[in-house]
């Protein structure tokens, strides 16, 4: 794919700083760049916003809000208070867009987790129309449904969008998480045509993972036909930024100007 | 669950031969097992059985059967005759049930791999009826889409079961597979409806799981309700065995007499 359409997470190139990877990213021909919570250390929302724009590129989206669920109401509403503050963070930051990675309790039935995703996600509704953030339903892959989302396939996350019906609300659809759903074409489809496809992720799947959290691969180290998925995303006239977000130990231990080089490379070869 | 229908998988005490196996599951009071291959060494399958059965207990199922796609067609011939000579050996083993993970090509569709999964059991179909051996279709999680199997949920279990139509085909749920499913209770109707409901095996997800492969939980130790998956499949008319499978580094490491103790407890208390 074209680099113009290029965006990539802060936690992609970890051992960065953001200004580093500000830096970096935009003399590689990068775009866009998607910010981790992390990554705004020492600076205000605001002046990290101005430092990326300053740089020639465009906040995409602010990761990650969520975790909603919990047994307590306490923690609920705790959780609630904390995703108002990412929505302002974000406002501030310049993000049109909060990545929602919405949780789940090992220790309460999942459809009563979903319950409270929905409730968490509506609390926080009219603070993100105001700001103009919009919030994007991430389904995770249903290996992360003990703790990290109880919201574990395309099809799921769609039914969840639609059943708010908000047009603050949509789906960040992500490879690494839905590459193996059977119905993956037409729940892409079904996504578009309800106006949800907020927000489109690559990486890709290794055969041999060794670490469920931290072991993605680049795109074109693993199984997932990526330039496939693309294809059926770009079909629903979705035409924004495609984001590379890769967790890896691995990645993470080489040097990042090399790895930033083969990002590059394989966002325009496999993507 | 009373231990009447309590079955154990020969590699969730991989550290005893078969021998010790039967000898202790049977001191404990468990009353069937489920063999896997690697257990019958040093004797034929129709000795292993005798062994298995003087001891009083049931052969309840041979594990594992499958693995049928592959890129090269002289590969996926080479699988079916592998599972001809499985059917074979369950056959003499006496046991009634073959668990099949279906497999999958990290190099080709998931699709492709599913039309030869059906190819694959289709083709061993006569050969199960002549011995009267049952193919059981086990559903696998997602996170073993790349290489283990292409089937990853009992929906699509359910589909191809009822695809292929025979009486000789059916489905092993493990609550290890399955428990994310948002329509799990239906699906496990479903397949109790059209006869399909083969096996039921137990264990537990952990929450902090951290090999893909060998850290399964006893039941108890996880996030799965067991029971009320238990009481879903009990109430399609399933009366079987509930088979115990847990794969785990940790577990194996310990004294084997404490863990079929626990085992034991578990099953009582928590399935």
């Amino acid at each position: 794919m074209n680099l113009d359409r290029c965006c990539i997470h802060t936690i992609t190139t970890k051992p960065w700083t953001l200004a580093e990877s500000v830096e970096h990213y935009a003399a590689a021909g990068v775009k866009g760049i998607s910010v981790w919570q992390n990554a705004v250390e020492g600076m205000t929302h605001a002046q990290a916003g101005d430092l990326i724009r300053r740089n020639g590129l465009d906040v995409v989206s602010y990761v990650r809000g969520g975790f909603y669920p919990h047994t307590s109401a306490a923690e609920r509403a705790k959780a609630i208070d904390h995703n108002k503050k990412l929505i302002e963070e974000a406002a501030a930051l310049g993000a049109p867009l909060i990545v929602l990675v919405c949780g789940a309790s090992p220790d309460q039935p999942l459809e009563v987790s979903r319950q409270q995703i929905r409730e968490g996600i509506e609390a926080t509704l009219p603070l993100a129309e105001q700001m103009g953030v919009k919030l994007a339903i991430e389904p995770l892959h249903p290996m992360y449904a003990a703790d990290r989302s109880a919201i574990n396939s395309l099809a799921q996350a769609n039914e969840m969008a639609e059943a708010i019906g908000s047009a603050q609300v949509g789906i960040a659809v992500d490879v690494y998480h839905v590459w193996w759903e059977p119905n993956l074409e037409a729940e892409i489809k079904r996504c578009g045509t309800h106006g949800n496809l907020l927000a489109y992720h690559v990486c890709d799947w290794k055969v041999n993972t060794v670490d469920m959290l931290n072991d993605r691969g680049l795109m074109g180290e693993g199984c997932i036909d990526v330039k496939k998925i693309s294809s059926w995303v770009d079909q629903t006239g979705f035409d924004g930024y495609v984001e590379v977000e890769i967790f890896s130990n691995i990645h993470w231990a080489t040097d990042q100007h090399e790895f930033l080089g083969k990002i590059v490379q394989a966002f325009e070869e496999r993507v």
